[in-house]
């Protein structure tokens, strides 16, 4: 890796320019300087001088959603079936198996049945994942709605990540095509709009109101982008919400598909927090419009929707296998058929990975060997991070400046920060906004990382911040408590 | 999945023009109609009708390398390492382990040695991969090349096609950027350059020489395409070559290297088949560089090369498990950072498959307990491979109108083809290239599914057609040879 040069192919200033605009802070440079003293910790390399030692002994990845990264144990079953994929030769001894490993039946019948749809987790499948998996996924997604699903609208992904690769590949038809995408918003979005070239309508979540979506603040901004030449195209909604975690009501979901209805709009629902929910109830995109379909036959036989899911997220937090599917309802076929060439040329996803995905949509039912401990393992972790974000946000309430609402979902917190003038003027001088300021600073403080809100959009005059409630125990919580306190008076 | 309407916001005709555009035969419409077939003799389903039932029992997929798929077995090792992670229960008995399931101390050693480097295969890793990890590529390319690599300059990912995808992303720039593609190709190249609006600058390789790299015809066409306006910025080799499995003499690649010097090219050296070698020897381009650098310094110090490797080629042939590299040589530090934002907006390949590499450029060493077996297997398969292709290519040097040269390396023969003119009469008729013809006509005749020669690029008035050498036994080709017969016999 060198510096610049006119005798180079490719520098900053000819390459790609949509890659260069997009903006990706989730992972950008509070992560990169997170994994610096991480290693630093862990290796001493570079070693930390004694005269300049960190103030912390552990770095806390709060920036993103990686549960297992922060302690959180995969499912014993999940695993268990995994590991009979990866080595089969396990299979041919069930005894010791069962009596060295505490394997049940049911998961060495699992994987044998697995291993019949999929035939080698090392062969590729086909490009829209193995159809006895697909299958299980239509299985799930009839059990959560009460309406049928077909296996040949389901496609497997690594992750959610590269479903809406896919789908916005497929909807950027041109520099003009318009997104509608909530603020704040996961920048997976803006990001790939960017790199598409493709344009971003934004529209504002209501924070007032525990950040709710309004479909007339969705009208507005899609008004103001057609009067400016935009060809808008979707609306993307996140569901729980991810900054936010907040659940959508029934109610302000049939709003989004009446008026996706009205000016054909793709509703892209990202509905991978499915399961993380605290307040409120998750409605599906597609039950909801299944039932508007019942009660006004004709009128919404035309709404596009996808909707994804990912193991990454829910209990059990599996983001390093990469493995997710959407649903296409009321796709064109030929359409569908351009979609399925997309993924094609990526070949296929993870098999391992479409293998997991089929044990988090059809775990053990009740009454089968493992179901016992599946349940206290989900519960479990369902238990822990509803009291990890509980204790996040009583410690929040009690700072100076934070603003939160109760926890609603999801895997963060999304309070608003308030800092002192002076900050603001510290952070200008430093040529950051003051809400990077404040997340550098508490990054070089305490080892915390998370993500200021500016990375995932808010209101002008607005400053947040995202943390993940993963971390377990309070230490780091105390941690945080005593450099705020530092911060503000600092520069009150 | 319902049929167009003007009531839909997406149809063929206001979707992605450039997704549209894009071709990617490998796993197109002959690919889909063996998958029909195939899950018609598996299940019944469609059932085959008895007064029409499928003139073959089982279907061959020779269109793409795929070798797990064809019953090649999993290297014991590398499984046996992937269970321990996906299941780390198992390491607490170690006993049980080695009496019950055969593993040596070396696998359980390395299993842990990975947990260590990873935490979790279910926590997303770095967004370029673990660094341990990216380290022992680093260590491999030493061993290869007898030159330093650098852990920073190696970037893991989700098989090379992703690699290749990123790789793109960054180089074109605008729909004037053009990339010298070899012809006949993989078409993951002129599929993505389609997706990405930019344009494809083929360069024919030498038939009557093998299959050759003549740096003459690829400075011949890049003069054309400039001269046409296109700004040339990258030239693809694949070395060894798919489809033709052509090995590149040192020569040649420094030929290729001055070139790129000459014109600020990037190098993209798409070397996933190094080890698949029969003819010839597989020399990497950063080792030939790296002489050439120590020849004539100063010469040579700015070339950019991104070399490409994956899993799924190799004698490991873990396609489904998606995982690859690429390693960077002289690229430009900001580029590379736009590089690394731009592979974070995924997250990060698959972890187990990061591990999986790791196993493959750290195979075990001669005297470590697991050696012995994993050398008997690696080379059972390459010997295997070897007579597959020899075999096959036998077959073909007998079938009428079928030119073809020794097997040379990679996964697949690619002989040439003469149909008669009557052939080449009824393709027209079916709306067909007569390749296209020939291929379909063999899959509906006996489930063997190849790739025409088209779908590569061939020549204009040549046809083609590419097959995986990979199935075993001798059965399939039998039913080729009498189908290849009755064709001929029809059509002369």
């Amino acid at each position: 890796m060198s510096s610049s040069s006119p005798m180079r192919s490719l520098h900053i200033n000819n390459i790609n320019p949509h890659v260069k605009e997009a903006k990706y802070a989730v992972r950008g440079e509070l992560a990169i300087k997170s994994e610096e003293y991480r290693s630093r910790l862990n290796r001493g390399n570079p070693p930390t001088p004694p005269e300049n030692p960190l103030p912390f002994d552990t770095v806390v990845s709060a920036n993103i959603g990686n549960p297992q990264q922060l302690d959180q144990k995969p499912i014993t079953f999940i695993r268990q079936v995994l590991a009979l994929l990866e080595n089969t030769g396990l299979l041919e001894n069930e005894e010791a198996l069962k009596t060295s490993f505490g394997y049940n039946q049911d998961a060495i019948d699992r994987a044998r049945w697995l291993l019949k749809e999929v035939g080698s987790v090392g062969a590729y499948s086909q490009s829209a994942g193995a159809p006895g998996i697909r299958q299980s996924v239509a299985n799930f997604i009839e059990r959560r709605d009460g309406f049928p699903a077909n296996k040949d609208d389901i496609y497997l992904s690594a992750g959610a990540s590269s479903g809406v690769n896919t789908l916005l590949h497929i909807i950027c038809a041109k520099p003009e095509t318009g997104v509608l995408v909530p603020i704040p918003q996961y920048p997976l979005y803006t990001a790939s709009l960017s790199v598409l070239n493709a344009r971003c309508v934004p529209y504002y979540l209501d924070e007032s109101h525990s950040w709710g979506t309004d479909h007339y603040v969705i009208k507005e901004a899609y008004e103001k982008a057609v009067s400016e030449g935009t060809d808008v195209r979707a609306v993307v909604i996140i569901n729980p919400g991810n900054p936010t975690g907040a659940s959508l009501p029934e109610g302000d979901i049939e709003a989004v598909i009446k008026f996706a209805a009205e000016k054909h709009l793709v509703i892209l629902a990202d509905e991978v927090y499915q399961t993380n929910v605290f307040i409120g109830q998750f409605h599906s995109f597609k039950g909801v419009l299944r039932k508007m379909q019942q009660k006004e036959p004709g009128v919404y036989d035309y709404v596009e929707l996808a909707s994804l899911n990912s193991v990454s997220k829910g209990m059990v937090g599996e983001c390093g296998h990469r493995a997710g599917y959407f649903e296409l309802v009321g796709f064109d076929s030929e359409v569908q058929a351009q979609i399925y060439k997309f993924i094609s040329i990526m070949l296929c996803p993870p098999v391992i990975g479409q293998c997991l995905l089929d044990l988090v949509v059809n775990p053990p039912k009740p009454g089968d060997p493992s179901s016992e401990l599946y349940e206290k393992e989900y519960n479990g972790i369902k238990n822990g991070l509803k009291q990890r974000a509980t204790a996040l946000y009583e410690a929040f309430k009690e700072m100076e400046g934070m603003e939160i609402g109760e926890p609603q979902g999801s895997m963060y917190l999304f309070p608003k920060i308030r800092v002192p003038p002076k900050a603001v003027e510290a952070a200008k001088e430093a040529d950051r906004t003051p809400d990077e300021f404040y997340c550098l600073r508490l990054l070089d403080a305490t080892g915390i990382c998370v993500v200021p809100g500016s990375g995932f959009g808010q209101k002008p005059g607005t400053l947040h911040l995202r943390t993940t409630f993963l971390a377990p125990g309070t230490e780091w919580v105390g941690r945080w408590t005593k450099f705020h306190k530092k911060f503000m008076e600092e520069y009150s």
